[in-house]
């Protein structure tokens, strides 16, 4: 059965995470010389992204909004890690970046494509004002943005997808979560959404070890959105 | 101050619900003929738009989505104004008519337009569900819709206004409600939003008699969205 929606993964699927933010750490690095590669503090801020998400998924910390899950995490590493943050400025600077990560190249064309004959949905685990920024930011057109507060949870929570689809007055069947990452496929899946792999090799940069190839039998793999448009239409 | 988002009223500012609504039931009584006149069954329906969703404001009903409170206020009007309604399927199609309501002939370029300076946000009373539907319908390009569920509540409650504020992570008075009633910016202007008030004086048919003229000192007055546009730009 062809989904009537797709629900996006954002972060690796959608932009290039990695790459972005580099570009602003550089530019930062600029400002603050010879303390640490930019690409290194880049994997050390989004390998936190997870962990600081589990105890509000396990209801041990009220929702709390991206922007300063990523506050937190940019501080913790600017310890381990030994950085100089820079003023308040700088900081507030740089969590803005996750608003202004850049699109893989297919993304906008893809959504464009995809979105003429099926719901198209930003399901992100950013809030809905990190998501809107990040769309005008790409020029991405989509349909709706699912944004945290409207699940009120964290993917992979089951809630969290199980709550998108009902926003949307839709059957999870109705459903098809589209992700670069197979745990997040895993966890739609096991609440009944149909699953769209999409390969982003290089979303953990030149030497990615995870994610490379699909891991369970999705109803769906493609190299890029573009890819997925042809298989779905 | 320019804002930097505007909310958007839906029904009435942005589609025409009342064409909308007449085309359909003078559907429906072709199948079940003679017995009430669409018109009067259209503003019938929508006088009970507002009266059933104040227990819900007042918190002595939890939230429930409009598509229910349309399908109980259709099913009551069948009654005093003794029309068939047919069968479920009928009352469904019926109830499913505002997800599929025209819009004004400047809608579509008027968000287009102003979309390129301005976030573009649909803060209609609706659910995100049938806000999708109208926008898709449409073609409408909201950057952001912030259905009844990411607010928890209807308009005119303040809350309505915050949390929608709070949504694209921005001050009231950086925000701008756009709607066709005065009673909406009254209640917008009250908790700190900027104001503009678009005109619409055939929402309800030729002999309307209410919001033909700006009853406060909103910010902006124009006759449609383009209007709007030429004033904030």
């Amino acid at each position: 059965m062809k989904p009537k929606a797709l629900l996006f993964d954002v972060f690796g699927t959608v932009v290039d995470w990695r790459s972005g933010l580099i570009r602003d750490l550089e530019s930062h690095f600029r400002k603050y010389p010879n303390q640490a590669h930019p690409a290194e503090v880049a994997d050390a801020w989004r390998s936190r992204y997870q962990p600081s998400m589990a105890p509000i998924r396990e209801g041990l910390r009220p929702f709390t909004k991206l922007d300063q899950l990523h506050e937190e995490n940019l501080r913790h590493i600017s310890q381990t890690l030994q950085f100089d943050l820079g003023t308040e400025e700088d900081i507030a600077w740089l969590v803005r970046s996750w608003h202004r990560l850049p699109a893989w190249m297919d993304s906008v064309p893809g959504i464009e494509a995809l979105k003429t004959h099926v719901i198209c949905a930003s399901q992100s685990n950013g809030h809905i004002a990190l998501a809107v920024n990040l769309a005008r930011y790409n020029s991405f057109s989509w349909d709706v943005i699912l944004g945290a507060e409207v699940v009120r949870t964290y993917k992979p929570a089951p809630e969290s997808y199980l709550r998108a689809c009902e926003a949307l007055g839709l059957a999870p069947s109705e459903c098809m979560m589209v992700a670069a990452h197979n745990s997040d496929l895993a966890a739609a899946k096991a609440v009944g959404l149909q699953t769209a792999f999409v390969r982003r090799p290089t979303e953990h940069g030149p030497s990615q070890q995870s994610d490379l190839v699909a891991e369970d039998d999705w109803d769906v793999l493609a190299d890029d959105l573009l890819q997925l448009h042809d298989q779905l239409k």
